[in-house]
């Protein structure tokens, strides 16, 4: 399973086994809410109060149908871009459905292991989904020579949830031909510093389409907002096919001022303490190298893939012992021997290893 | 126009010359804001303080995937159906938008004047649209006989905006057919006193499709939400159509809070009050009869339909006056003659009524 070529695989039918449906919100539901979350991407104390009294204060206006004008024009500005290239979503899980729906696509591809959304989104659309899977033997790096040539929409993520890879811009514009969609998933690259590799911005790229999270930073997943930056004509069809007033007040409130240079200040400081406390769980990883455990390196996301083996054992046994990790079968291109662990800070990542000894020790 | 036999248009085209995508938000925006707002069908002074309140809360736990779970389970009971009946909704725009692409539909037919958004949403997703006009000579109201047999969706609003006609339960639940959807928007029967005629709740009906709103009691058209109650088959073809995640965290709490025993109690009261302020506002109304404006009567909706001469002047001159009411030639089936007045308290009913005095008199 680690040393897949780079493949399609002819779908149609089932996903290969894999629960595309499966995400880590799942992982801490119920029982697992007592658990300490290394699960789900979602940044550590957040939402910060400043942003949620600034949610709050829009609850005044909620007797009103929502105007995302000032929004748009926010996230166009924080861009450089004109607001006919920003479309505000509910989430990039709304973007991903637009994008399925809306596009006039014969033979999308998506890039694998990713964010599973994309592809469910579009098999559920009707489309027959190719997979371009990237073998671990190249640390998961991109090889534009897998993509066919054939493919009118590309997807990949920049960095990749779950593989946390970081692809050079060059590599990800490559993927560009006239004809072609290229979707890039952003939803991570606002915890990289300095934002190095991001596309959003570009409009010199054809048919480049850049979606972008507020939730992971923002700790904002319950809000539902993300936004979409592509060429005017491919903004207008993604629009025509949202219901009307798809972002709520709130959402449009928090969109603005996440933009906001306040924000953005903000989120880039909490970019470096992320890669600073990427560092020590890396660090602290590979003393298990002893017990066969590897991580996929350099990781460049807020979060760590790990193989080792028996983990689905391993994940087990830190449930018991009190903590939440993501497990890494659901996604295609990996199997049973990966796991999926969130960057929090240093205490909560040195107890989390304390545990992860008493788990890869304790027999099966 | 106002002697319409009802009829089925051929749109594939254009939607006759009615701009189905104006709506009442539009009316009060921008230098519209410092206008007495008699456009929107929203109840004033929504929401109240303990409903803000309620949301509020659920701001702690933004950081959070939203799990709709509770809030299903809680409208579920509120209609007495188990919780594969209900499909929690981003409002009923959202809702018009999933039946429009999630169903299998080959001859959908919408009874008009009625939302437009429906039609909209149809026309959006490939469909060619049928039309039922109803005609003002039968007081607007349906005649069953009207609706094409081959018709496989048919939708229709109760009360309908903006004719604020209720139709009798049978007679709504006599358009149902084997393998005809029957789509049923009670956006504002929440607003008729004992909620006559309403079929949410009903499971004998087949083929029945109930959309509900809290938007317009509860004064959260910021928010998005709102649910559809089905078979659960077309349950689980619409949510199959939805994004993951539809349903922000605040929506689901209000959504809640809205379906509990209390909420109902006060919306029941407040339904009591706009039949009186209702009262008030066409007795009102009666006085313009010289001038030639005639109410649709009955009316059962928090709005009013009137037809006058120079309508279109006069929602000028009473926008000069400081009124915003609705245009009523965007919906088919009415032309330039209609407009909709929302049901507003009596003090703000008796100032609109003197100036409405003032902009029929005055010369065009």
């Amino acid at each position: 399973m680690d040393t897949h070529t780079p493949m399609r695989t002819e779908p149609g039918g089932g996903a290969g086994g894999h629960d595309l449906r499966h995400h880590g919100d799942v992982e801490v539901r119920d029982d697992g809410s007592a658990l300490v979350d290394l699960a789900v991407n979602v940044r550590a104390d957040t939402p910060p109060a400043w942003l949620r009294e600034h949610v709050a204060a829009s609850l005044g206006s909620l007797a009103a149908y929502p105007d995302g004008r000032a929004a748009r024009a926010a996230v166009a500005a924080r861009h450089g871009l004109p607001a006919e290239r920003v479309l505000l979503t509910a989430g990039a899980a709304e973007a991903f459905v637009l994008l399925a729906r809306a596009l006039k696509v014969r033979c999308p591809v998506v890039v694998h292991p990713q964010f599973t959304e994309p592809e469910a989104a579009l098999r559920d659309a009707g489309h027959t989904v190719g997979r371009v899977v990237l073998r671990e033997a190249d640390g998961f790096r991109l090889d534009p020579a897998a993509v066919p040539e054939d493919a009118d929409l590309v997807v990949i993520g920049n960095p990749t949830n779950p593989t946390s890879v970081l692809h050079p811009a060059a590599a990800v514009t490559g993927l560009a031909r006239p004809g072609r969609t290229l979707v890039v998933d952003e939803a991570f690259m606002d915890a990289v510093p300095g934002e190095r590799e991001a596309l959003a911005g570009r409009t010199d790229v054809p048919g480049l389409v850049v979606l972008r999270s507020l939730t992971k930073t923002w700790g904002l997943a319950g809000l539902r907002i993300g936004y979409v930056l592509a060429a005017p004509e491919t903004i207008t069809d993604l629009e025509r096919a949202q219901p009307l007033w798809p972002v709520s007040t709130p959402a449009l409130a928090a969109a603005e001022a996440c933009v906001a240079p306040r924000a953005l200040a903000e989120a880039a400081h909490a970019a470096h303490r992320i890669a600073a406390d990427r560092a020590h769980l890396v660090a602290g990883l590979a003393e298990f190298a002893g017990a066969g455990l590897r991580v996929v390196e350099p990781a460049e996301g807020p979060f760590v893939l790990v193989r080792l083996p028996h983990a689905i054992a391993v994940r087990d046994r830190l449930r018991d012992l009190g903590y939440a990790v993501r497990r890494g079968d659901t996604f295609p291109g990996l199997d049973g021997q990966w796991l999926r662990l969130a960057v929090r800070d240093r205490t909560t990542t040195d107890a989390f290893l304390r545990a992860l000894e008493q788990a890869v020790t304790t027999p099966a």
